[in-house]
């Protein structure tokens, strides 16, 4: 074992940096802080103390003692991640951002905002709509999700297709490196090769190159005319095929969602809420937006006649907006909807070329029977990301789920890889999918990974764990 | 001196690998390749041995051979480059990759191409006109330049403020590393999170982290409605303080970019062209596109009257091809008609965010005048890019005129510094402004691209002498 146990005098120590209300190591209040969305049984690990920094000069006090004592530390975000970034798997240090939520400056000459990054996304966009302004780079958990916890995971959403993710919209970082400098990345720029671009890398690092104490984020004038469309299909085949269709169609949506039967049907009883023909196979959630009404409106019913060309059984149209805001809730519920249901899952994140995305289906049908369970499936269609869930089938014993999740998703890895895909489209690699990394990655690029890991974080004391394993 | 000399056993092994039409070493013959398009004097250097491979394969021996041998690459497009980035400052080999040009793939359902990194970009519009796309990632230099070198220096072009640069629509890159071994980076995918983002660490590199071999390019529906507004001003600061008004009023337009007196005239001449009112001490050029006519009508007419009230003397609108692409030009040509009229000058590349570039002009006219230089401005004004251009002064020596440039240039960067500015927008590094990376760059910032190129590249082969120096 590399890491030294926090002792008492490291806790003392880091009392003497923070301040006693921000360092606890009460097994109780701690336990919060032990796991994230994905299972707490498989995933979770107590830290051995909790931090509650609010500068990035206090951050760096303290990597620089974990340097010096060896003690690992995980940055941690809102605690809503996805694939178990967030976990203190070695125990040491869990630094939360919590306290560091304000809002620096809002720079309307420029469209820009400064922000620290324990601001929960949402607030920052209330901030802005009043003047006709919005960041565009939120990811579906807004309500809950940090800023900084966007950025580690190069958080995508619903509005990728036309928006794009998160990584577009930071243009400068306060970044803490691994041995407790503070630099700043980037800037207010459009553009700017003055040297690598290391804001770019940290995006999407999952906290493991440093941590981001401040982002300067880029804001988009915010669309005055939007409509939605509800399309029904027989079956998500159906649906499906018809992506790519409307993607080569030049029509930019904002983005095409996809859901299966199940999981409309699952977030529906959540919310006790009902979409018209919850019976359909499949549905596909498109948004348009725009600045001219009348060009959405015909660029919308464009779209709505292709898919009635190509398979669609029905289509609606939602153009006022609490009947968008109604499905878009659907949506949005679908995990934590199937978290109540099926606690027992895996909720998958791979990501195909649009292209492929039909070829995905029938291997989850396949996949499904095979090992006798169910995979509902929904997600960012019109990004290719699919989010197949493996539910644990009630008949059978948690023994036999261990044993076949890795086997179910090797398969299903296997033949993402083979379409031109990868694992993970948002939700990042974490503590869970580092274990298929090798089959997915050439060695030669984890290699080099591994190399900027190792030459920035030489005592690998970043949220050590994640992504890949060191030696 | 870390590096051996190219040998005749070198050579000979290099003909093994390639073949012998594919290694020269005829000083007439490799004079092309001792320069790019900055100053020759000032920058040039001869190679050792020039090759030009056709395959990864080829190349990751000849890498391979290098690191052996201990043996400098210089990676090379077209040798359109403004920062020297592919000189061979340390003489060894040459590799021009002027032989891989092949288009592997146009494909349409995924609305991306791959090509090898040699084709001349403007072809790849070419391409790919009829069916009604465009790859948007092109630099102003696009008639000669090489899709490698475009993302060696993430180059930006004229329809930025829109479209972004290079990097946005890189997807995938195959890549032969500094140590010899070939990757593919990313892929056909709208969001990849599995792992770090090498491939966006390459964009814009220099070639010193690896040799682009193959890329992977996302197209974009080619707008079928634009409309371009030639503005004319009375001076440079009442066209720069337009420019963060248009900005915030939401419009985006393709770009705007802007011309100095000085500029407008030099092109004219060298083009024999003439745009109306060459007497007028500044003009904006703004493009709109779009897929509706009458919005981007509407939009164009609301920037003209914006400019009217804000400062322009008079607004033409060029709505016709022939007239934009004739304005066009003589923006394209600034560059190139002042490296005939005033061949010794220093062509700058500053960036800062859009609403500094007023505060910009006064100190070029400070600067100008202190030194007793003229500085002809021109540039990417709506993305706070500005090509601002030192010109010797014909009455002073030329010694005169090397003690005075580093001088002028480091108060020019003082100020962009304190703007929140950066020496490069567009043209990198390379050679020409290393030396004043640790001005700009804060020195943790600066150790943390070096681990990163010495943790890659241990025996510092690839491009060596481009952006910093390594001891």
């Amino acid at each position: 074992m590399r890491y030294n146990p926090v002792t008492k005098k490291i806790v003392d120590e880091l009392i003497q940096i923070l301040g006693p209300k921000n360092v606890f190591t009460d097994v109780e209040k701690m336990e919060a802080y032990s796991h994230d969305e994905t299972s707490v049984e498989e995933y979770g690990h107590m830290p051995e103390v909790v931090i509650t920094p609010s500068t990035a000069e206090e951050i760096a006090r303290v990597v620089r003692l974990a340097n010096r004592e060896l003690i690992p530390i995980t940055p941690r975000g809102a605690g809503s991640g996805l694939s178990g970034g967030a976990i203190p798997v070695f125990g040491g240090i869990l630094l939360s951002v919590e306290r560091m939520n304000k809002v620096i400056e809002i720079d309307y000459p420029n469209m820009m905002m400064v922000l620290e990054t324990g601001i929960v996304t949402n607030e920052v966009n209330a901030l802005i709509k009043e003047q006709g302004l919005f960041y565009a780079g939120y990811p579906m958990s807004l309500e809950t999700c940090y800023l900084g916890g966007n950025i580690a995971e190069n958080a995508g959403g619903g509005k990728a297709v036309k928006y794009g993710v998160t990584g577009r919209y930071v243009m400068g970082l306060e970044l803490v490196t691994p041995q407790g400098e503070i630099v700043e990345l980037g800037g207010k720029l459009s553009k700017d090769v003055t040297g690598y671009d290391l804001k770019q890398l940290i995006v999407g690092s999952e906290g493991t190159l440093g941590i981001v104490t401040k982002a300067t984020i880029k804001l988009t004038g915010l669309p005055t005319a939007k409509s939605n469309l509800l399309v029904l299909y027989k079956n998500p085949k159906d649906a499906i095929d018809c992506v790519p269709v409307i993607m080569a169609k030049g029509l930019i949506p904002t983005g095409i969602e996809f859901m299966d039967k199940l999981s409309v049907q699952t977030s529906c009883e959540y919310l006790n809420e009902s979409l018209p023909y919850q019976q359909a196979g499949a549905m596909l959630l498109i948004e348009m937006d725009g600045t001219s009404q009348e060009q959405v409106e015909r660029d919308t019913e464009a779209i709505g006649d292709l898919c009635m060309e190509n398979g669609a059984i029905e289509v609606y149209v939602a153009d006022n907006y609490t009947t968008q805001e109604r499905i878009w809730s659907v949506r949005r519920n679908i995990a934590e909807a199937f978290k109540v249901v099926s606690p027992i899952q895996s909720l998958e994140d791979i990501v195909v070329p649009i292209a492929a995305i039909p070829d995905i289906i029938p291997e989850l049908d396949r996949i499904s029977e095979k090992y006798n369970i169910k995979i509902p499936c929904y997600g960012h269609a019109g990004d290719g990301n699919l989010h197949a869930t493996l539910v644990k089938n009630p008949d059978s014993t948690l023994e036999e789920w261990h044993d076949l999740v890795p086997k179910a998703l090797r398969e299903l890895y296997e033949v993402t890889k083979k379409l031109g895909g990868k694992i993970s489209g948002e939700h990042g690699i974490g503590l869970k999918r580092k274990k298929y990394m090798e089959e997915i990655i050439n060695p030669a690029e984890l290699e080099l990974m591994k190399a900027i890991k190792t030459a920035w974080d030489p005592n690998y004391i970043m949220n050590p764990g994640k992504i890949f394993d060191l030696e």
